[in-house]
């Protein structure tokens, strides 16, 4: 395991997606595969069931099956020439039924996609933490004023609650787009040699496997990448507050902190440094994902029935992407969890512009007078006395014999 | 315009994202903008039906619009500056009323979000007729055997319309994909200075943009990644035909072959060559495309309220992206459209593993009897004989005693 | 061209890489191919002597040539005919020795090569003019103080010289490898159909090309991905530096300034507003390039003698990066030349942690005396003291009994 | 470790890039500089050789470390801590000289660089295998004629040596620029906390430290990104000739083979597959390689002295880099050792076309006589008419009156 691995990822998902679980989940296929065959009579029952009953990684040597994979281009092979070997000795009639009339991709991608369903599980429940800490937040900051900043330059002034109400629109598409393309992603893939099926996988087989695994029907196109193109989505979402946060904490605008712990965030050599090291995480997966995400369209135009190398450039990939998913989502939950807000310093900073900040609001009550344009150059102009005379942009409007209402 | 303008692109797609169409969409929200706010009392209608009825590139000066865009950042300053001039000279009062609360931002992702529309129109269309031309395609073959090949080895005999209905069903579920993100990805972007609103964009005018635009209601997240996710999966089963059919056109394999036409595909030093051109541009754009997409994802973890620099790199990457789609699709249509299949030779191609390639349904067959296993190890003993003595595999299997069923 | 052809792209890089100067270089090739093989007596010198008088974009249909590519598949076949057809009308004898014993990749590579140099020899000396710029500034600023930030964190105190050096070592690199890299970048490609010679393109044919076209031998290995590694590190610098001055330009920050002039780096809605308008052309680019790139690298595996689509979807992607570099270096020369310093607020925002910034010098004092660990314990709680307190960290320290020399 | 651990990976690297073996090369770091200081002075000596001595991971809790790199952000702070915790139980006094005026980022990029500089090492030896089992291959076929192909078609014949050799040309060209890169990219990082200096690390420490660890002299620029765009291109090489050897071991071409193994490349259910598994890893890791160089690319433009996570993100995938192009360089080696050419076939092969794969040398020839174009046109028709009559080229060109020399 990556020498991070509590920092750019969540041991949730690292454990949900070791290799031990991803033997698990090939062999569950394979268990479920037997049932669904002898529920159709195309295998004996006894047979399936103790195929199904040794689909466990724990019967697997899997430095074995590692070393094997070499030869045999993939985690398939070697995995069901195991499971037969350990079948054979408890039952030779049973282990002649496993895998029967299925191919290496079938097990490999309805393993896939049980992962992604799985994550897609955990991950759910996280993005819901994730928009109930949103809502508090937004809750508790709902009249809270702060400078909303375009190019990096003061514009005008928001609330800080109706900022973090867009964080959580875009958290929440992302649980949208998830159930919307369940139907797509979360198929099995039941093919057989070259993909078009054999009288051993037939529909009703198909139907029953659909039935055990709790997968949607195969659609005979893989959802990997439209599932990755999800993620990569949701990892610029997590980004962007990261990056918001990490700015906001910078020393000249010292509006917002990641929570300070014992340890955390300090610099080997400076002693007074307090280092948005959450933030840091969550950018640098965000940074990474893009290319990862690209990946994944790049294995798409795969030759014939079944690509050279394509298909295996994905295998690691869609796993790095879900990792890397975990770890961005734990840590905001951790970036928000202790989140402190210095309301005072946001009132203050409001401030730093002399009036300036409020230019546009002046300009739009200006407009209804005098028409957009000449209020948009009178407001200009004063703007450049403000700024070149250090006075408030107010003061400069009143000397220029504007009369503003009282509310601005 | 690119050297490449027919072969990578499509001129209808380039014609509707030329810089005056764009500028047309621009300046059709500017428009759409003034009624929507005149017909909520915000703004005088004569006023805004005098600035609506201006709103065309036909007024505005591109090459000058170019040249001021260096100044201003973005495309929607100068023209909103060059609208406003023209206006004034028709109607000094009505041209205080342009642009009125709204932000470059709200000008540039609404005309964008506009011609992503348009584009998604002509794409469904065209879609639609690839989808024709593969069921027209599959019913023909329906009946077609040819070697199904996986790691481009001859693996097993398919029928060429099932390959072709794969095809098919990766173009549906496109179509699928873009009717459901219509409501995230066609939405109208209208939030003023930094992205909250004020008085002169309320609700009430925001409903009745959304009508005259026909676009969804704003959600405050951008939908362009979203939208280049799905085009980028488009981008990969185009990609797949193409691959495909370059294959099959070997010449070695020799099946299936892209429409000749006088002096298509030759060569500027071989006379007898006929080279897969149109799979090569849409194997090119599919080989691009990937990186496109990513572009876009790297452009999302923006600060504050508006980004110095990851918006404006989405400008001419989303367009790129509708470009080379644009080519693909036209390039693909031409391609399906004068497909030549040699269905002798499939068949005959289907004969040079001297019967290796029905290994795995005679493997089946006897596994009913003897179990998977051995089966499959027995057949693989008869493929090897079969390989070196260069015999038959039925020859082989009979030799060593096998009976085989007549079917196989 | 693009509508952003002033503001992303350089207008004279975007001349140097048009599409006729693209057709005048294969042109170039084709007229320096015949002058070559006349040199060695394979064609008459009357007949090369006339082809190559003939080699320019003035007498070719452009339009004519961007529709026949489509049929063609590459440029190099519809131009080879064009210009035969104008030669042929002048001298048929001479027309018949044109493209002799080369193939369209030959062409194609090679006018690109011609491009790749051309657009160095700009390029080189912009980097000069680079380099100058940052020279003068670090001269300027050798004394300037200013806090250095690592994590957005004020960290310790430097010289803005000294932060410029960095800059230009960045450049200078850059320029060092261009250099370096030019035995394999800048090379002629010439090697016939299938890319291993005939007897029209012999030894002394190429020596006699590779003189008059001033490139070096051909290596049989396309250098464009190197030079696309050299450029896609350039922008990472150039996009550095823009990052560094649109955070230095944050109203909160306020230590530079893009140049301000009439009319730049408004808002279409905010009259004071003072946008990085420059910064963010260069980190746009920035955003893009790493995609570009990657674009070139995924061009690399080509099928046997000449790819389907690799090696065409690299023509449009090395154009894109050379523009955009070319946009992002005209853009830092102009934010160079005008860039504002404001050593005043550098030296105010030295004082905003109230001594913290000094921490690490002064633990580094103390480290002597009392050993690191120590030190930097000692010198952390006085920094909590100093935060919580809000006292100077030195006022801190003194009241802790630590007693530090005097230019501390 | 990945289940894909001995596929896409070498073992040799993989031992070469642990976890482990990265924290022995940050205490390498860490001694030497303790070394280096005693040497000039700076800290005393005896100190120095204890910190030295102590310098090792098996005195690490590595699971602790990877816990505690969550709070602190990198795998230095953590480490200097345990570093100090295991000298100062045996001597309090070396204890506080640890790490002296270095920062986080001096240990992790210098050790990232030694890490470079040994996985170098390793690959330069095996590249030199990989050029010397092509050129064996070369010599042996220098006289094997077959079919070169463009665009999947046959063009031309060829010698297999002289493919071959260009194999070869492109492997020697990252030695070459390896070797040249060197100054650059294998250099040590010693800044301090803000990458400026001060007194503990002084010129002569860093001389002193540089000798000590055999690397070049700092330059303040990263070399990682151009270490990772060699080894993209690398990855593309080597890629391209898995790409070839594939398409080779075609069932329809069949002229080279993967070497066949007990077990290897079979199918988990087709008896007679034998798939070229090997050039399947290779191919897989060059598509996933031109993302991962791009990821670098895009930790490129980091703000002020150290970023928020650019920094970060770049440590893992310049791991992954290297471990990738490990596989990818392991697989070619075997590949190349068993290799199989099926001279014959590739004779046999180049009779498919029907003499037109002679098709340019005769026109060629004929140009001579009657000039290029004519001599194309000719040719070309004669193509034609062999093609739809299925006649030799040759007879039908004697049935033109054409008059061909013995050697065509």
């Amino acid at each position: 395991m990556s020498l991070y691995s509590t920092y750019f990822y969540s041991k949730e998902v690292n454990d949900l997606l070791s290799n031990e679980e991803f033997i698990n989940q090939m062999l569950r296929f394979e268990g479920a595969l037997a049932l669904a065959q002898a529920e159709n009579g195309i295998i004996p029952k006894l047979s399936a069931s103790i195929i199904n009953e040794w689909c466990s990684a724990d019967y697997i040597d899997i430095e074995k099956l590692k070393s094997d994979i070499k030869l045999s281009g993939n985690a398939a092979i070697p995995l069901i020439k195991q499971l037969t070997q350990v079948v054979e000795k408890i039952n030779p009639e049973a282990s002649k039924y496993i895998h029967l009339g299925a191919t290496s991709q079938d097990v490999i991608d309805t393993a896939t996609t049980l992962q992604m369903f799985y994550f897609t599980s955990w991950l759910d429940k996280k993005l819901i933490v994730i928009i109930n800490q949103l809502n508090a937040l937004s809750q508790e900051h709902q009249d809270t004023k702060m400078a909303g900043r375009t190019l990096l330059q003061h514009a005008k002034s928001i609330n800080f609650g109706d900022k973090i109400n867009k964080w959580t629109r875009s958290i929440r598409l992302i649980r949208e787009r998830i159930e919307e393309s369940g139907k797509r992603v979360f198929t099995m893939t039941l093919g057989g040699a070259v993909g078009f099926g054999n009288e051993f996988i037939n529909d009703k087989v198909k139907e029953s496997l659909i039935d055990i695994l709790s997968l949607n029907s195969p659609i005979g196109v893989w959802g990997g990448v439209e599932f990755a193109s999800i993620l990569g989505s949701l990892s610029g979402y997590l980004g962007k507050i990261a990056k918001d946060i990490s700015l906001l904490m910078q020393t000249e605008v010292a509006e917002v902190f990641e929570g300070a712990a014992e340890g955390k965030g300090g610099s080997s050599t400076m002693p007074h440094k307090r280092n948005p090291v959450t933030c840091a995480a969550i950018i640098a997966n965000t940074t990474r994902m893009p290319h990862l995400v690209a990946s994944t369209f790049s294995s798409m135009p795969q030759e014939y029935e079944r690509s050279v190398g394509l298909w295996h450039s994905e295998w690691e990939v869609l796993n790095e992407i879900m990792l890397l998913i975990g770890g961005s989502v734990d840590r905001t939950i951790e970036l928000l969890k202790d989140l402190e807000v210095d309301k005072k310093r946001m009132s203050e900073n409001l401030k730093i512009t002399n009036g300036l900040i409020d230019a546009e609001d002046i300009s739009l009550a200006l407009a209804k007078k005098i028409g957009k344009t000449q209020a948009h150059e009178l407001v200009q102009k004063a703007c450049k006395i403000a700024i070149s005379e250090q006075k408030h942009l107010k003061e400069v409007l009143t000397e220029m014999g504007v009369i503003l209402s009282d509310e601005l």
